[in-house]
Protein backbone atom coordinates (compact mmCIF):
# COMPACT_ATOMS: atom_id res chain seq x y z
CA UNK A 1 0.00 0.00 0.00
CA UNK A 2 3.36 2.29 -0.35
CA UNK A 3 2.08 3.55 -3.49
CA UNK A 4 -0.41 6.09 -1.83
CA UNK A 5 1.98 7.37 0.31
CA UNK A 6 3.37 10.96 -0.95
CA UNK A 7 6.27 10.90 -2.61
CA UNK A 8 9.93 13.04 -1.73
CA UNK A 9 13.29 13.55 -3.15
CA UNK A 10 15.66 13.86 0.07
CA UNK A 11 18.98 15.20 -0.15
CA UNK A 12 21.61 12.74 1.22
CA UNK A 13 25.50 13.49 2.07
CA UNK A 14 25.66 10.22 4.07
CA UNK A 15 26.22 12.67 7.13
CA UNK A 16 24.87 13.59 10.45
CA UNK A 17 22.42 15.88 9.23
CA UNK A 18 21.35 14.56 6.03
CA UNK A 19 20.85 10.73 7.60
CA UNK A 20 18.23 12.42 10.42
CA UNK A 21 16.71 14.39 7.87
CA UNK A 22 15.86 11.41 5.70
CA UNK A 23 14.80 9.55 9.05
CA UNK A 24 12.43 12.32 9.80
CA UNK A 25 11.20 12.20 6.17
CA UNK A 26 10.33 8.50 6.66
CA UNK A 27 8.69 9.05 9.94
CA UNK A 28 6.79 11.29 8.38
CA UNK A 29 5.05 9.20 6.02
CA UNK A 30 7.06 10.08 3.25
CA UNK A 31 8.07 7.81 0.32
CA UNK A 32 11.80 8.54 0.09
CA UNK A 33 14.00 9.00 -3.09
CA UNK A 34 17.56 9.53 -1.70
CA UNK A 35 19.37 12.26 -4.14
CA UNK A 36 23.17 12.43 -3.50
CA UNK A 37 25.61 14.89 -5.41
CA UNK A 38 28.81 13.88 -6.25
CA UNK A 39 30.17 17.31 -7.32
CA UNK A 40 34.11 16.26 -7.00
CA UNK A 41 34.21 16.72 -3.30
CA UNK A 42 37.54 15.71 -1.58
CA UNK A 43 35.72 13.29 1.37
CA UNK A 44 34.17 11.08 -1.08
CA UNK A 45 33.72 7.79 0.88
CA UNK A 46 30.56 10.40 2.16
CA UNK A 47 29.03 8.50 -0.92
CA UNK A 48 29.53 5.78 0.17
CA UNK A 49 27.97 6.54 3.39
CA UNK A 50 25.11 8.34 1.95
CA UNK A 51 24.13 5.07 -0.54
CA UNK A 52 24.69 2.75 3.12
CA UNK A 53 21.93 5.15 4.35
CA UNK A 54 19.78 5.01 1.74
CA UNK A 55 19.49 1.54 1.69
CA UNK A 56 19.65 0.62 5.93
CA UNK A 57 16.79 3.47 6.15
CA UNK A 58 14.74 1.95 3.51
CA UNK A 59 14.69 4.96 0.46
CA UNK A 60 12.80 3.37 -2.45
CA UNK A 61 15.70 4.67 -4.70
CA UNK A 62 19.22 6.01 -4.64
CA UNK A 63 20.57 8.03 -7.10
CA UNK A 64 23.95 10.12 -7.41
CA UNK A 65 24.44 12.47 -9.97
CA UNK A 66 28.02 13.21 -10.89
CA UNK A 67 28.67 17.15 -11.64
CA UNK A 68 32.25 18.22 -11.56
CA UNK A 69 32.12 21.23 -9.34
CA UNK A 70 35.72 21.03 -8.97
CA UNK A 71 36.23 22.59 -12.80
CA UNK A 72 34.80 25.38 -11.26
CA UNK A 73 36.71 25.36 -7.55
CA UNK A 74 36.76 28.43 -5.70
CA UNK A 75 36.58 25.93 -2.30
CA UNK A 76 38.86 23.67 -0.08
CA UNK A 77 36.08 20.80 -0.86
CA UNK A 78 36.81 20.81 -4.25
CA UNK A 79 40.45 21.84 -4.63
CA UNK A 80 43.03 19.87 -3.77
CA UNK A 81 45.06 23.06 -3.95
CA UNK A 82 43.04 24.98 -1.07
CA UNK A 83 43.82 23.44 2.83
CA UNK A 84 40.74 22.20 5.18
CA UNK A 85 40.81 24.16 8.02
CA UNK A 86 41.47 22.78 11.39
CA UNK A 87 40.03 26.25 13.23
CA UNK A 88 37.20 27.76 13.63
CA UNK A 89 36.62 30.99 11.95
CA UNK A 90 34.54 34.53 12.17
CA UNK A 91 33.92 34.35 8.42
CA UNK A 92 32.55 32.27 6.12
CA UNK A 93 34.91 29.08 5.57
CA UNK A 94 37.33 28.29 2.55
CA UNK A 95 35.03 25.26 2.31
CA UNK A 96 32.31 26.75 1.13
CA UNK A 97 31.03 25.86 -2.29
CA UNK A 98 30.08 28.39 -4.50
CA UNK A 99 26.50 28.07 -5.26
CA UNK A 100 26.28 24.52 -3.43
CA UNK A 101 22.73 24.33 -2.16
CA UNK A 102 21.40 26.07 -5.03
CA UNK A 103 22.72 23.53 -7.31
CA UNK A 104 22.22 20.89 -5.77
CA UNK A 105 17.95 22.17 -4.83
CA UNK A 106 17.95 22.66 -8.52
CA UNK A 107 18.97 19.12 -9.23
CA UNK A 108 16.57 17.71 -6.55
CA UNK A 109 13.82 19.80 -7.93
CA UNK A 110 14.00 18.09 -11.61
CA UNK A 111 14.16 14.52 -10.41
CA UNK A 112 11.05 15.61 -7.77
CA UNK A 113 9.09 17.16 -11.38
CA UNK A 114 10.01 13.70 -12.93
CA UNK A 115 8.71 11.54 -10.28
CA UNK A 116 5.50 13.50 -9.68
CA UNK A 117 7.02 14.55 -6.01
CA UNK A 118 6.33 17.99 -4.61
CA UNK A 119 8.02 17.45 -1.59
CA UNK A 120 12.05 17.89 -1.35
CA UNK A 121 13.96 17.74 2.13
CA UNK A 122 17.73 18.94 2.66
CA UNK A 123 19.44 18.86 6.16
CA UNK A 124 20.66 22.71 6.00
CA UNK A 125 20.95 24.50 9.73
CA UNK A 126 21.35 27.48 10.51
CA UNK A 127 21.86 26.96 14.07
CA UNK A 128 25.49 24.92 14.71
CA UNK A 129 26.37 25.56 10.96
CA UNK A 130 29.25 27.06 9.39
CA UNK A 131 28.51 30.23 8.27
CA UNK A 132 27.22 29.41 4.79
CA UNK A 133 25.07 31.88 3.23
CA UNK A 134 22.54 28.67 1.14
CA UNK A 135 22.01 27.18 4.72
CA UNK A 136 19.44 30.38 5.98
CA UNK A 137 15.42 30.18 6.09
CA UNK A 138 15.83 33.03 3.54
CA UNK A 139 17.72 31.42 0.97
CA UNK A 140 15.28 28.44 0.89
CA UNK A 141 12.20 30.75 0.60
CA UNK A 142 13.69 32.04 -2.19
CA UNK A 143 14.58 29.15 -4.23
CA UNK A 144 11.05 27.91 -3.02
CA UNK A 145 9.52 30.67 -5.00
CA UNK A 146 12.04 30.15 -8.13
CA UNK A 147 11.10 26.70 -8.13
CA UNK A 148 7.19 26.68 -8.44
CA UNK A 149 8.07 29.67 -11.44
CA UNK A 150 10.46 27.14 -12.87
CA UNK A 151 8.54 24.22 -13.26
CA UNK A 152 5.49 22.91 -15.69
CA UNK A 153 3.94 21.73 -12.28
CA UNK A 154 3.87 25.29 -10.77
CA UNK A 155 2.90 26.47 -14.23
CA UNK A 156 -0.29 24.26 -13.28
CA UNK A 157 -0.68 25.26 -10.08
CA UNK A 158 1.06 23.10 -7.40
CA UNK A 159 3.57 24.41 -4.99
CA UNK A 160 6.89 22.45 -4.49
CA UNK A 161 7.91 22.29 -0.43
CA UNK A 162 11.48 22.60 0.30
CA UNK A 163 11.32 21.51 3.85
CA UNK A 164 14.55 22.35 6.62
CA UNK A 165 13.25 19.77 9.75
CA UNK A 166 16.84 20.79 11.03
CA UNK A 167 17.00 24.49 10.57
CA UNK A 168 16.47 25.78 13.89
CA UNK A 169 18.31 22.48 15.94
CA UNK A 170 21.15 22.75 17.63
CA UNK A 171 23.45 20.03 16.80
CA UNK A 172 22.60 17.98 20.00
CA UNK A 173 19.11 18.93 19.55
CA UNK A 174 19.19 16.71 16.02
CA UNK A 175 21.18 14.06 17.41
CA UNK A 176 18.27 13.58 20.22
CA UNK A 177 15.89 13.46 17.43
CA UNK A 178 17.91 10.79 15.63
CA UNK A 179 18.35 8.93 18.44
CA UNK A 180 14.66 9.03 19.31
CA UNK A 181 13.62 7.42 15.21
CA UNK A 182 16.30 5.09 16.01
CA UNK A 183 19.63 6.44 14.35
CA UNK A 184 22.86 4.40 14.24
CA UNK A 185 25.35 7.38 13.39
CA UNK A 186 27.51 5.03 13.34
CA UNK A 187 26.60 4.54 9.64
CA UNK A 188 26.81 7.88 8.53
CA UNK A 189 30.01 10.22 8.01
CA UNK A 190 30.50 14.04 8.33
CA UNK A 191 34.26 14.67 8.36
CA UNK A 192 34.94 17.06 5.55
CA UNK A 193 38.93 14.98 4.85
CA UNK A 194 37.46 11.31 6.18
CA UNK A 195 40.02 8.68 4.72
CA UNK A 196 39.42 5.45 2.81
CA UNK A 197 37.91 3.54 5.43
CA UNK A 198 35.53 6.73 6.49
CA UNK A 199 37.70 7.44 9.69
CA UNK A 200 37.20 10.84 10.64
CA UNK A 201 40.36 13.38 11.16
CA UNK A 202 38.54 14.67 14.27
CA UNK A 203 39.64 18.67 13.50
CA UNK A 204 37.40 19.93 10.59
CA UNK A 205 34.61 21.98 11.45
CA UNK A 206 32.42 19.21 10.65
CA UNK A 207 34.10 16.90 13.14
CA UNK A 208 33.77 19.45 15.64
CA UNK A 209 30.08 20.46 15.16
CA UNK A 210 29.63 16.67 15.83
CA UNK A 211 31.89 16.09 18.39
CA UNK A 212 30.67 18.88 20.57
CA UNK A 213 26.68 17.50 19.19
CA UNK A 214 27.26 14.03 20.66
CA UNK A 215 29.22 15.36 23.97
CA UNK A 216 26.19 18.08 24.28
CA UNK A 217 23.16 15.48 23.41
CA UNK A 218 24.85 13.18 26.38
CA UNK A 219 25.04 10.30 23.58
CA UNK A 220 28.46 8.41 23.35
CA UNK A 221 29.99 9.75 20.27
CA UNK A 222 30.10 6.58 17.64
CA UNK A 223 32.27 8.70 15.27
CA UNK A 224 35.92 6.28 14.77
CA UNK A 225 38.61 8.62 14.26
CA UNK A 226 41.94 7.87 12.94
CA UNK B 1 43.58 47.06 -20.87
CA UNK B 2 41.19 44.77 -21.02
CA UNK B 3 41.46 43.87 -17.02
CA UNK B 4 39.46 46.59 -16.12
CA UNK B 5 36.42 45.49 -18.02
CA UNK B 6 33.88 43.55 -15.61
CA UNK B 7 33.61 39.74 -16.48
CA UNK B 8 30.53 38.20 -17.20
CA UNK B 9 29.16 34.41 -17.57
CA UNK B 10 27.31 33.86 -20.55
CA UNK B 11 25.60 30.16 -21.30
CA UNK B 12 26.39 29.52 -24.07
CA UNK B 13 24.54 26.92 -26.58
CA UNK B 14 25.80 27.17 -29.74
CA UNK B 15 22.57 27.93 -30.54
CA UNK B 16 21.01 30.80 -32.38
CA UNK B 17 19.63 32.95 -29.10
CA UNK B 18 23.17 32.60 -26.84
CA UNK B 19 25.28 33.19 -29.40
CA UNK B 20 23.41 36.55 -30.12
CA UNK B 21 23.22 37.11 -26.20
CA UNK B 22 27.22 36.35 -26.31
CA UNK B 23 27.71 39.17 -29.10
CA UNK B 24 25.67 41.31 -27.13
CA UNK B 25 27.73 41.24 -23.82
CA UNK B 26 30.32 41.69 -25.64
CA UNK B 27 29.15 44.86 -26.82
CA UNK B 28 28.32 45.92 -23.79
CA UNK B 29 31.68 45.89 -22.68
CA UNK B 30 32.20 43.17 -20.82
CA UNK B 31 35.30 40.12 -20.39
CA UNK B 32 32.91 37.43 -21.11
CA UNK B 33 32.98 33.74 -20.13
CA UNK B 34 31.36 31.11 -22.14
CA UNK B 35 29.48 28.18 -20.30
CA UNK B 36 28.12 25.47 -21.94
CA UNK B 37 26.35 22.44 -19.77
CA UNK B 38 26.85 19.45 -21.27
CA UNK B 39 23.78 17.51 -19.85
CA UNK B 40 23.21 14.40 -21.95
CA UNK B 41 21.47 16.56 -24.44
CA UNK B 42 20.92 14.80 -28.04
CA UNK B 43 22.07 17.10 -29.86
CA UNK B 44 25.93 16.91 -29.02
CA UNK B 45 26.91 19.27 -32.05
CA UNK B 46 25.45 21.84 -29.75
CA UNK B 47 28.38 21.53 -27.62
CA UNK B 48 30.97 21.76 -30.30
CA UNK B 49 29.19 24.95 -31.83
CA UNK B 50 29.37 26.43 -28.47
CA UNK B 51 33.13 26.15 -28.50
CA UNK B 52 33.40 27.39 -31.87
CA UNK B 53 31.38 30.73 -31.01
CA UNK B 54 32.68 31.51 -27.96
CA UNK B 55 36.20 30.91 -29.77
CA UNK B 56 34.90 33.24 -32.75
CA UNK B 57 33.35 36.10 -30.06
CA UNK B 58 36.76 36.06 -28.25
CA UNK B 59 35.32 34.86 -25.25
CA UNK B 60 38.15 34.96 -22.52
CA UNK B 61 37.43 31.16 -21.31
CA UNK B 62 35.16 28.63 -22.17
CA UNK B 63 34.35 25.89 -20.01
CA UNK B 64 31.76 23.00 -20.34
CA UNK B 65 30.26 21.40 -17.49
CA UNK B 66 29.20 17.74 -18.02
CA UNK B 67 26.04 16.85 -15.73
CA UNK B 68 23.67 13.99 -15.99
CA UNK B 69 20.14 15.09 -16.65
CA UNK B 70 19.57 12.18 -18.89
CA UNK B 71 19.71 10.02 -15.49
CA UNK B 72 16.63 11.78 -14.18
CA UNK B 73 14.96 11.38 -17.51
CA UNK B 74 11.86 13.70 -17.88
CA UNK B 75 12.31 15.20 -21.47
CA UNK B 76 12.73 14.22 -24.90
CA UNK B 77 15.99 16.04 -24.87
CA UNK B 78 17.70 13.63 -22.85
CA UNK B 79 15.64 10.57 -22.77
CA UNK B 80 15.85 8.70 -26.37
CA UNK B 81 12.95 6.81 -25.84
CA UNK B 82 10.50 9.90 -25.90
CA UNK B 83 10.73 11.39 -29.59
CA UNK B 84 11.19 14.65 -30.47
CA UNK B 85 8.14 16.22 -32.05
CA UNK B 86 7.94 17.66 -35.44
CA UNK B 87 4.42 19.82 -35.04
CA UNK B 88 3.58 22.78 -33.44
CA UNK B 89 2.12 22.21 -29.54
CA UNK B 90 -0.09 24.31 -27.56
CA UNK B 91 1.16 22.85 -24.44
CA UNK B 92 4.95 22.40 -22.41
CA UNK B 93 6.01 20.27 -24.72
CA UNK B 94 8.29 16.97 -24.63
CA UNK B 95 11.48 18.86 -24.99
CA UNK B 96 11.05 20.96 -21.59
CA UNK B 97 14.05 19.85 -19.31
CA UNK B 98 12.56 19.39 -15.82
CA UNK B 99 14.31 22.38 -13.68
CA UNK B 100 16.55 23.09 -16.73
CA UNK B 101 17.65 26.65 -16.22
CA UNK B 102 17.29 26.43 -12.90
CA UNK B 103 21.18 23.90 -12.93
CA UNK B 104 22.25 26.39 -15.53
CA UNK B 105 21.86 29.30 -13.89
CA UNK B 106 23.04 27.70 -10.34
CA UNK B 107 26.05 26.69 -12.26
CA UNK B 108 26.80 30.17 -13.99
CA UNK B 109 26.57 31.56 -10.43
CA UNK B 110 29.22 29.36 -8.76
CA UNK B 111 31.58 30.01 -11.52
CA UNK B 112 30.39 33.94 -11.66
CA UNK B 113 31.14 33.69 -7.85
CA UNK B 114 34.99 31.90 -8.33
CA UNK B 115 35.25 34.47 -11.17
CA UNK B 116 34.59 38.05 -8.87
CA UNK B 117 31.80 38.29 -12.05
CA UNK B 118 28.37 39.43 -10.64
CA UNK B 119 26.58 39.54 -14.44
CA UNK B 120 25.50 36.77 -15.89
CA UNK B 121 23.70 36.40 -19.58
CA UNK B 122 21.06 33.56 -20.59
CA UNK B 123 19.65 33.89 -23.64
CA UNK B 124 15.81 33.18 -22.33
CA UNK B 125 13.22 34.16 -24.64
CA UNK B 126 9.52 34.95 -23.42
CA UNK B 127 7.72 35.41 -26.93
CA UNK B 128 8.97 33.49 -30.12
CA UNK B 129 9.58 30.43 -27.21
CA UNK B 130 8.16 26.68 -26.92
CA UNK B 131 6.35 27.59 -24.09
CA UNK B 132 9.10 26.78 -21.12
CA UNK B 133 8.04 28.56 -17.75
CA UNK B 134 11.93 29.09 -16.87
CA UNK B 135 11.96 31.63 -19.96
CA UNK B 136 9.76 33.67 -18.12
CA UNK B 137 10.50 36.91 -16.30
CA UNK B 138 9.13 36.20 -13.15
CA UNK B 139 11.30 33.26 -13.14
CA UNK B 140 14.61 34.86 -13.66
CA UNK B 141 13.86 37.75 -11.18
CA UNK B 142 13.03 34.71 -8.62
CA UNK B 143 16.44 33.57 -9.26
CA UNK B 144 18.06 36.37 -9.23
CA UNK B 145 17.02 37.25 -5.95
CA UNK B 146 17.66 33.44 -4.83
CA UNK B 147 21.48 34.25 -5.49
CA UNK B 148 21.76 36.66 -3.58
CA UNK B 149 20.68 34.86 -0.92
CA UNK B 150 22.78 32.20 -1.84
CA UNK B 151 26.06 33.78 -1.98
CA UNK B 152 28.82 34.93 -0.04
CA UNK B 153 29.07 37.98 -2.31
CA UNK B 154 25.32 38.17 -1.59
CA UNK B 155 26.04 38.43 1.82
CA UNK B 156 28.67 40.80 1.25
CA UNK B 157 26.30 43.54 -0.01
CA UNK B 158 26.88 42.76 -3.50
CA UNK B 159 23.80 41.70 -6.17
CA UNK B 160 23.78 39.55 -9.05
CA UNK B 161 22.29 40.42 -11.98
CA UNK B 162 20.92 37.84 -14.66
CA UNK B 163 21.28 40.09 -18.09
CA UNK B 164 18.26 38.55 -20.72
CA UNK B 165 18.72 40.57 -23.50
CA UNK B 166 16.12 39.08 -25.71
CA UNK B 167 13.67 38.18 -23.29
CA UNK B 168 11.43 40.69 -25.10
CA UNK B 169 12.26 40.14 -28.91
CA UNK B 170 10.94 38.17 -31.72
CA UNK B 171 12.62 35.60 -33.41
CA UNK B 172 13.37 38.20 -36.27
CA UNK B 173 14.45 40.85 -33.83
CA UNK B 174 17.11 39.02 -32.56
CA UNK B 175 18.79 37.87 -36.30
CA UNK B 176 18.70 41.54 -37.07
CA UNK B 177 20.24 42.41 -33.71
CA UNK B 178 22.90 39.99 -34.33
CA UNK B 179 23.11 40.73 -37.89
CA UNK B 180 23.69 44.64 -36.58
CA UNK B 181 26.41 43.36 -34.56
CA UNK B 182 28.24 41.49 -37.38
CA UNK B 183 27.10 37.79 -36.43
CA UNK B 184 27.40 35.00 -38.87
CA UNK B 185 24.35 32.76 -37.80
CA UNK B 186 26.13 29.86 -40.13
CA UNK B 187 28.42 28.97 -37.02
CA UNK B 188 25.55 28.34 -34.86
CA UNK B 189 23.42 25.06 -34.50
CA UNK B 190 19.33 25.48 -33.08
CA UNK B 191 18.20 22.42 -34.08
CA UNK B 192 16.68 19.40 -31.22
CA UNK B 193 18.17 16.82 -33.73
CA UNK B 194 21.00 17.90 -35.51
CA UNK B 195 23.49 15.26 -37.24
CA UNK B 196 27.27 14.74 -36.21
CA UNK B 197 28.10 17.20 -39.44
CA UNK B 198 25.85 19.74 -37.89
CA UNK B 199 22.71 19.50 -40.26
CA UNK B 200 19.84 20.80 -39.25
CA UNK B 201 16.16 18.40 -39.58
CA UNK B 202 13.93 21.46 -40.39
CA UNK B 203 10.94 20.49 -38.45
CA UNK B 204 11.80 20.62 -35.26
CA UNK B 205 10.24 23.50 -32.68
CA UNK B 206 14.15 24.71 -32.50
CA UNK B 207 14.18 24.46 -36.29
CA UNK B 208 10.72 26.07 -37.09
CA UNK B 209 11.25 29.44 -34.99
CA UNK B 210 14.98 29.74 -36.27
CA UNK B 211 13.67 29.19 -40.07
CA UNK B 212 10.17 31.73 -39.60
CA UNK B 213 12.47 34.39 -37.80
CA UNK B 214 15.18 34.43 -40.42
CA UNK B 215 12.05 34.52 -43.27
CA UNK B 216 10.49 37.45 -41.01
CA UNK B 217 13.67 39.26 -40.52
CA UNK B 218 14.19 39.29 -44.25
CA UNK B 219 17.43 37.62 -43.99
CA UNK B 220 19.12 34.40 -45.89
CA UNK B 221 18.90 31.47 -43.80
CA UNK B 222 22.53 30.32 -43.50
CA UNK B 223 20.85 27.14 -41.87
CA UNK B 224 22.24 23.87 -43.71
CA UNK B 225 19.52 21.77 -43.22
CA UNK B 226 19.71 17.61 -44.02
Amino acid sequence: MTSTLPKAVVLLSGGLDSTTTLAIARNQGYQCYGLSIDYGQRHRTELMAAQRVAKILGAIAFKAIRIDLGSIGGSALTDPSIAVPELPSEEIPVTYVPARNTVFLALALGWAEVLGARDIFIGVNAIDYSGYPDCRPEFIEAFEKTARLATKAGVEGQEFKIHTPLIHLTKAQIIQEGIRLGLDYGITVSCYQADEEGRACGVCDACRFRREGFLAAGVPDPTVYR
